[in-house]
């Protein structure tokens, strides 16, 4: 992997900076953050602004070029992945270390006294908008919205914005209708007094209305936005996916329904002047219901006081509590994902034992083949990490034929991977090694499955936030003088975004929302050594009610239910490190795997992947 | 303990909320939050507004009272005694739990359109004002600060404003003079450039001039503040404490002095329009530093755009991290009231068990008697809470004749009580049974312990804050469905207030300072049940590092020593229940306890304490 050599692009994004053609006043720094319009963690090729002006095509990162500097701030996950896509005109900024500056207080260091800061008003969200313009102004600068993407005004060939068909679900799978899920917002609308609701997150556009897409990569959304009132319902969306008979019956279009469920489809950019229009035609206490990350631009659309901002919308929160229909989708959804993964994990070993021609990348391939197999199999949930030796140590590695290696008997091998399904997504990290694990590889693997299991088998009170479980995940690390730089979960869709709020297990956060039962998070602890290997066991949990022997004042109390169930390699754990109790959960886990995957396994005629189960699966004994 | 009735002194709050005298236009609602002027926890009788016009003298709360509701918000700590102490006319918002409105969410909930809420600009936090100020005006209300403070006009014999003599603490003690204080605040006021810094919490102003004082109950602090320049020092306090040739020694007011040591002393009154003098003379870029919990009346001295504002201090942060001298202090100080401690608890088990004449009051007088009996005793650092069977459910339970009750062999009994020494603070709650207890009340008690030993062993990375270990407090209690709706532990100054920022061990923050070696917390899980008993188990512990196999990013780790050394009793411990590890940190910490304080006890011919000590501390043997 090379950098990418972006000095001339950089003399021209800095051009256009200074360019009355595309801003009133020069700008003395441009940021590009990740996101796009709908603030999604995975973006459209003609979205990647961010990775075009660096070379760093990670996940979460922001760019700010002034006119002598470039730097980019990410987190932990990307350290390594940065540094080696960006070149000698970039600074990295490592988020969460202690001396690395903020954003705002980078900027007040090297900027000139008064200085414009510009950045698109529709990619930067509106809360991040706030604290960064606060923050400026109080350093004598000043945050400008500038119309015009000045990246896009560089970028000769960048992509047309995708448009691609829908995808319907019915009652079996999502278990509510789109009225339903409408009438319930509209109640809590009622609740918190508010006359219109504005959907921006395109996962939260497609959960509403029962309807999937494949406009971004990995995430089965469609670009659209939403505009809900009391009896009006305003969907956002180009193209002629409207035009599709299946779709216009799935939303009855044609059909002659209560006004009040009666969707009136608008192009895709007239969101923010039929926004506009609304907010000039609020009365008094009237309220407009958004999420305070909604972009800047559409904030700006409502006045001050007739926007109700908060941090997870109702559609988030909703969304987030799986029912029975979802939860049942999803647990087939891993049944088949192991399935998929027990194949690849026997010709893994197949293969690579003997003949050594496996690269990550076949790897990578091969598990994608097997789990195309499966039943409505629909793409992948993200890019595949597969990562042997030294890349598993990069956090959200993904192979290219530069860095490909090969996997071998001597190396750790590591693999996070998952599907999206028509019944549900999934995501599933592995560590495994091909020939005899090091004592020293073997005693990290196992603090990091101490970390998983105390998570997994955590009871803890209704109402806990997953934030107060992040240190149970690091609590073996931690007593040797080890840790990792990432969160221990997040929320995962429904056949939607692997990453999804309003939940998840991180040190990070502090305003995730209570977990509750039906949420469905990742427990995924790790630990890192860059340049040797890197080390993940993560399962998808469900979130379900625990049974306690007392109840203190009745709050009830909670736990998890592995969805994923996969071996896990007994051959890197080191059983005298483990409780009684410990090695009990993995001896009970792996029970669970070979009855529920071994039947699975047996109905599709698996039989040697079935044999491979098995034998993953002998159950530990710990030498008292 | 009944309740205080309040129905007249809730009609004249109501008129005077409505008089011309007193208000430009009448308030509809008035809010008494619990603090002074400094923003204390504790506060001297003529701050104690809140308790005067409710009867509930928790140490947090803040009252409100409308045209027709009084409402009172408190936390888990005060919610029985809060009932017990306050008449039908107010009702208790229980804080913490999931139906419970904030402040601003009931105020708009009962308020008549277009309502004034007002409050004592000089009592409420900046933070707090702007907080409910916007949820008020978004509501279309408004807060409105109310010169005179309301409940001072009906309160016709509130007590005079304290002003006792001043302590001077020398360089054995504090470890730093006072004027290489001021050079290390200047030096950060220079790094975040800003020219004056406004210091307003009164351990603050203590902690910076080594000086002591005893207006305020249990904290040894004295009405002041101090507004520090790059080259002056202006002190604001009262009385003739300035005469004392000692403190003008001391502060060397009369020597002749670099000018930017030189303090000049003012009338504490005088602070608000000096502060004015200051805003008034700022040019632009000039910034005043002030904590954003300093009072609304203060920071609206000093014109928005002037004004640095930050959640610590950085005497706050400074004033955590204990040196050599503070460190030593605290040690010896912890050691003289584990002596005082084994004399009273050798004496309850004399008194209580064959005669049962002792009651909590006479419990606490005992333990207050024994502590004065040590070197440098100042007076206690709280009021103790000695409470026996139900009322030890009473979180912060302090016994009045009416509530006193008796010791008994049938009853578990908490001691939560502590004290200040010149050389340091001291805050300990042990738990006992004086006969037999329920092997339910056992099973209680060892959850909590090991809570407690989960916290004080465990090892944490460099920079970790410490809301992250409170989880490991309630692990074992959760794992049965158990809780206690309190944080886990808080800062301890030396020889100053017992509860002090910026760091603690708490689920309800965020914002606290990361833990660093020096630092010293409290911790103090528990388990309450109401009406029938409560359990804490409370060290002092000391933040150190430590040493562990490995060491990731050459972070560094800690963990903590405790500093309180006072026998856990193992009569109530269920030793099945623990693990060889934590069997092996009981009795390890009861041999330091022998060695430590018996020697002590040896050394002040203390012989009966010390055979105490020594049958108690009879190493735990677990049966595998």
């Amino acid at each position: 992997m090379s950098p990418k050599i972006t000095t001339e692009l950089l003399k021209q994004l800095r051009q256009v900076m200074k360019s009355p053609k595309y801003v009133q006043e020069p700008v003395q720094a441009y940021i590009v953050p990740s996101g796009d319009a709908h603030q999604s963690e995975y973006i459209a090729p003609c979205d990647c602004r961010r990775a075009f002006i660096s070379g760093f095509d990670g996940s979460a990162g922001t760019a700010i070029v002034t006119e002598q500097h470039a730097a980019m701030w990410t987190d932990g996950r990307y350290f390594l992945q940065a540094a080696h896509q960006m070149d000698n005109n970039w600074t990295l900024m490592k988020m969460g270390l202690k001396d690395t500056p903020t954003q705002e207080d980078w900027l007040v260091s090297v900027l000139p006294e008064g200085s414009k800061v510009g950045v698109d008003p529709f990619i930067i969200p509106a809360d991040q908008w706030k604290r960064m313009s606060k923050a400026l102004r109080s350093a004598g600068h000043d945050l400008v919205p500038v119309k015009e993407n000045l990246i896009d005004t560089i970028w000769t060939d960048c992509p047309q914005r995708p448009c691609k068909p829908l995808i319907m679900l019915d009652l079996s799978y999502t278990g509510v209708s789109w009225r339903d899920k409408i009438v319930a917002l509209r109640s809590k609308m009622a609740e918190r007094k508010v006359l219109w609701f504005v959907v921006t997150a395109l996962d939260e556009v497609a959960w509403l209305f029962n309807l999937r897409g494949s406009d971004v990569e990995y995430n089965p959304v469609f670009f659209a936005y939403a505009v809900i009132g009391m009896n009006t319902i305003r969907l956002f969306i180009d193209g002629d996916r409207m035009m599709d008979p299946a779709v216009r019956e799935h939303l009855q279009l044609d059909s002659t329904l209560e006004p009040e469920f009666k969707i009136q489809v608008m192009p895709y950019g007239s969101i923010l002047s039929e926004l506009q229009a609304v907010g000039a035609g609020l009365s008094p206490k009237e309220k407009v219901w958004l999420s305070d990350k909604a972009s800047y631009a559409l904030t700006e659309a409502i006045p001050k006081a007739y926007r109700y901002l908060t941090p997870y919308t109702p559609i988030c929160i909703a969304k987030a509590v799986k029912n029975a229909s979802e939860t049942e989708g999803m647990r087939r959804a891993h049944i088949k994902d192991a399935v998929a993964l027990c194949e690849l994990f026997n010709w893994l070993e197949k293969e690579v034992v003997p003949k050594g021609t496996v690269t990550e990348i076949i790897a990578a391939d091969k598990a994608e083949e097997f789990r195309s197999q499966q039943k409505d199999f629909v793409e992948l949930s993200f890019a595949t990490i597969s990562s042997t030796g030294p890349n598993g140590a990069i956090i959200h590695y993904k192979p290219v034929p530069e860095t490909n290696r090969t996997l071998s008997v001597n190396e750790i091998y590591l693999l996070d991977s998952g599907a999206q399904y028509r019944d549900g997504t999934t995501d599933v990290t592995r560590t495994m090694h091909f020939g005899t694990p090091s004592a020293y590889e073997k005693e990290c693997f196992t603090y990091v499955l101490k970390g998983h299991i105390a998570v997994s088998a955590a009871i803890f009170p209704n109402g806990t936030k997953g934030h107060l479980l992040d240190s149970f995940a690091r609590s073996a690390l931690w007593d040797c003088g080890l840790d990792y730089l990432h969160g221990t979960g997040h929320g995962v869709g429904s056949f939607l975004n692997v990453h999804e709020g309003p939940c998840g297990i991180s040190y990070k956060t502090f305003a995730d929302e209570p977990l509750e039962a039906g949420m469905i998070v990742s427990d995924e602890p790790g630990y890192y050594e860059d340049g040797s290997f890197g080390i993940r066991i993560e399962n998808v949990v469900l979130v379900i009610p625990a049974e306690t022997k007392y109840n203190f004042k009745n709050r009830g109390s909670l736990t998890f239910e592995p969805l994923t169930l996969v071996p896990i390699q007994t051959k890197m754990i080191d059983v005298n490190l483990l409780t009684q109790k410990e090695c009990n959960w993995v001896n009970d886990y792996h029970q669970k795997c070979r009855e529920v995957i071994g039947a699975e396994l047996e109905r599709q005629g698996r039989h040697e992947a079935l044999r491979w189960l098995i034998q993953e699966t002998e159950p530990l004994i710990r030498v008292q």
